[in-house]
């Protein structure tokens, strides 16, 4: 199998307690069977549908022809699929067709259709998030007009935000838009690359949520609006070409069921674009589905890392080779190579990395629906505690995979390094994580110069209660004691370390205070997912007495990984803050011509 | 360019003083001038023939056609240009036809080359290192019949030891040999897998270095003998089959270029293979050409690093891309990416790992040079270090250089996940390099298990006195000393942490002893480069006053990357002898039924 379903009802139903959610009127027609009819349908479409095209879709990638970008022909009966049984709107409201399925069912949805092949999910994912900005801050007439064939997979919706000249610097992007003198209506101009789905030969239609600058505004970020851009426009009842061209498809060392478009508009001067909501507030109307997004990412890597690990751990299984090491006699029988140290450490690793993530990001998915139900200081804490999480759930899966895949190419050796086996396209697909939706030099500065310090420091405080309470609960077991204090203890370490570069930014010495930002998310990532592993493994002891032996097994690989988390992963925050407190600034200093 | 000029002529004229190898006897008709002559003829081999077909070789890897594995049209020039040019057997004695040249140029050469296109440099490499154990441990008859036209490029020589069943626990091989009768002649038969440049149709013939065990010997690997067994045999002025069977190529997810077969021998009971040396003594000739090419395989990990850091340095330096992080006018232009901490600390990280591995190479060739033509205790104590140093000198930048071209990608963003740039290809390829001639695993447990211990530690102390030269000699310097301080208080803590683990050795606990085998190879590994580190910034602070403009930047360059690496890198150490001392050997505990 190419993930753990017994993993997934323990994050959902043993950790989170995600059936709470149907305490509140919005979710309220909601229980643990439908949750599971939901998983249970996402399993049959990911087992049937995604998983036989995960290799053929690799191998075939995207091509353009005579420009339109042609994925393989299996995609279009997976994309009709997901539309007619409602997949892309399942979260919305019911009034617009909606389901009301809590992000975090969905979110686990998403999980199973990313580890069964991450390429074919994202057409799906991409028209749901950008439909739900049309919806959130677009005119009644744009939703009307998009939106319906948007939710049944007829069309599909995209995010179109990089250029040429402005990737991690969205605030450079010069497409254009230009007043037509019909209200809402703008001429657009420019070039868009790297647009996921951006052009495909399985719908009839695509619709972008296109970032561009209204003529004669603001310059930098403030003067950023946000239009729906279609492939082609509504004329009457047909649809005709609104200049969009697709000038060309990227090829890619993974994720390459997935077309990635480079976008031309306005080439003949006949592109027009609808203003979403007020002009100059498009990036804040997009951050919405951005942050949304970055979990999503956080999912995808965690995904993907997820089928690797049950691949190389059913590999290590099978997998006769040598003895064990104290075992000198060569004629007895080689052994599996699960039963060598190294090699169960390199599955524990995995194991520690993917089961962290996931339930790191079933928590962060559990708060935006808490936050959509909730109200007053309680909605204003988990708003609060996601956007301080939201770096790390998204850059800690997306670096610990790329090494999590890589675990599992090294436990299969010489096999895994060839394409008889799926762990290879796994470390190549998990590789695009650290880079989509903010590099993770991005997520950094904005953990430690945004986050960290936002309303005095109010989420980190937040935060830090979080693990306290965690801490106190796990104390109460004697097995689980000494674990509580080292995770008190880093926690301390972590503080200490965050003091020590806000020093630096009173001071007024951005550069060195940022400058090791992405090490401080990695030591920030650790700590989070270490607080995780202390939740889960409380559940585990808690339950394993009175378990049956199937679930005794379970949670005794629940209590090992935590230990295993703190013995291998957690102790790495020691050398980071090592370095974090030395005052040697040396990528500062360094310079371009001593390279 | 792909690789430094600057830096290479560094490592072999100013930090190891090759040309010091000169007043030996065997190497006293090369000098400074014409090693540098072999370097220029080695660049010039790579710009013209070797870099043109990089993507091409990976875009149209090899395919098995009528039971013929064909390759890059383009291999076929090269392959009779490295054998006219005397490439295969440089390093063998004049009498033979080689040049005598110096193995530390000769592998310097081989950086070059690799570094150009890393699977084009293997047919060459694979024919010198086969040969080398015909002309060291075969008859003269053997010598004779097979060597010339292996040294002359017309004939592909390859080492054949895994099968199906047999890869890391290569006493478990089954290939057998029969006696025919006539002395030194067996039948073969069995299954040899990932055999590399183990056929392909740019060679009239390929030369098996082949192990085997021969009917009726003892069990395990004290029964493997070592055969030449050729694709075709001579009879008479003629080649015929020989009944080796190519079954297959391996598709792999890089190294593409390189035809990777699967053979099978004596299907029709008519494959006959030629003794070398004594019987049962296969494994032990077969080391020395593992042993050197552990080293090599180091050196194909830092090759390709190298490219990729070159690669994503010239592109940092021409990529504008955002504002330095106190700058908030959006109105300035933007700066190039390289003016960014967070790039620079990317780039120096790759610096870092592929300039201190490559020097760690260097040393480790010259170590090899010095056992050549020294006797008695000195080539004692250079065997040692070098029997010590070659499990580091193969894992750490083999482990390294997967992350140092992960950093080359990610200093790319999105443009280093597309085919557009190398350097998604350099990070294919690196992944190769932990997983062949030995795991990292099998490397952790030969340093840890037998390389820490032989002879009352011998070696260890040995390589310790060397750092405490370097330590000593670094000292004088007031900037260096903190850092030498540094070194010495790392290297007292590596000392206990093997301590430690050399107590559970004493106790008994063999499976706890070598759990974490791989963890002391990475702490050791470090501990090593810092050291090479230290020698390299000793000579450039000493140089720097001196030198013109350009120079300067060069030796700063070192200074600032010895910074780093002692800041970021060597602090790991704290992390690993953390884990290394700790009781709970959660690993060895695991049990599969738990995961």
């Amino acid at each position: 199998m190419f993930y753990s379903k017994r993993d997934l009802y323990f994050q959902l139903f043993e950790l989170v307690d995600c059936e709470s959610l149907c305490q509140y009127a919005y979710f309220q027609d909601h229980d643990k069977e439908s949750f599971k009819m939901v998983l249970d349908a996402a399993e049959s479409i990911a087992e049937k549908m995604l998983l036989p095209l995960l290799t053929d879709m690799d191998r075939n990638e995207p091509q353009l022809v005579d420009g339109k970008i042609r994925i393989h022909p299996g995609m279009k009966a997976v994309i009709k699929k997901m539309g007619e049984d409602g997949w892309v709107n399942a979260a919305f409201d019911y009034e617009e067709g909606g389901q009301q399925l809590p992000t975090t069912l969905l979110n686990a949805a998403g999980f199973i259709f990313q580890a069964a092949n991450y390429s074919s999910s994202i057409f799906t994912y991409m028209s749901g998030g950008a439909s739900n900005l049309i919806r959130t801050f677009g005119s009644k007439k744009l939703v009307d007009t998009f939106t319906p064939a948007i939710y049944a997979g007829k069309w599909q919706a995209t995010m179109a935000l990089t250029e040429p000249d402005a990737g991690s610097s969205l605030s450079d992007i010069t497409t254009s838009a230009e007043e037509t003198g019909e209200e809402g209506v703008y001429k657009i101009k420019g070039q868009k690359i790297y647009i996921s789905a951006g052009d495909h030969d399985a719908c009839e239609n695509v619709v972008h949520l296109m970032l561009a600058k209204i003529k004669g505004g603001p310059i930098g970020a403030k003067g950023i609006s946000l239009f729906v851009v279609p492939q082609k426009r509504i004329d009457g009842d047909t649809l005709v070409f609104n200049d969009v061209v697709t000038a060309g498809v990227f090829h890619k060392m993974g994720y390459k069921g997935a077309p990635i478009a480079h976008l031309s508009m306005g080439s003949s001067d006949d592109c027009y674009g609808y203003l979403v909501g007020e002009p100059h507030k498009g990036l804040s109307y997009m951050f919405q589905l951005m942050n949304e997004a970055r979990v999503t990412v956080g999912m995808n890597a965690t995904a993907i890392g997820t089928a690797a690990y049950h691949a190389s751990l059913k590999y290590a299984k099978e997998r006769p080779q040598g003895r064990k090491i104290y075992e000198k006699n060569p004629a007895l029988p080689q052994t599996a190579i699960i039963n060598h140290a190294d090699v169960k450490r390199m599955l524990l690793f995995q194991k520690a990395v993917v089961e962290g993530s996931l339930s790191l990001l079933i928590y962060c998915s559990k708060l935006a629906d808490l936050i959509h139900v909730e109200t007053g200081d309680t909605k204003e804490k988990y708003t609060f505690l996601l956007d301080l999480l939201t770096p790390i759930a998204k850059s800690y899966p997306s670096e610990m995979c790329c090494l999590s895949t890589s675990a599992a190419v090294q436990t299969l050796g010489g096999a895994g390094y060839t394409t008889d086996f799926p762990v290879e396209q796994y470390y190549r697909e998990a590789r695009i994580h650290p880079i989509h939706e903010g590099t993770t030099g991005i997520h950094g500065i904005d953990l430690l110069g945004r986050k960290i310090t936002m309303q005095n420091g109010k989420a980190t405080q937040l935060f830090f209660d979080e693990v306290e309470n965690a801490i106190q609960e796990a104390a109460n077991n004697d097995d689980l004691k000494p674990y509580a204090t080292h995770l008190k203890q880093y926690g301390l370490k972590v503080q200490d370390v965050t003091r020590h570069l806000l020093s630096l930014a009173q001071r007024g010495e951005t550069e060195k205070y940022l400058a090791d930002a992405t090490l401080y998310l990695e030591m920030f990532g650790i700590l989070t997912i270490a607080w995780q592993w202390l939740l889960q493994a409380e559940i585990a002891l808690r339950k394993m007495e009175q378990a049956h032996a199937e679930d005794k097994n379970f949670y005794q690989g629940k209590w090992m990984t935590m230990k295993y988390f703190f013995e291998y992963e957690l102790v790495k925050i020691d050398s980071l803050a090592l370095r974090l407190k030395s005052n040697n600034a040396v990528t500062v200093e360094m310079q371009s011509d001593w390279f």
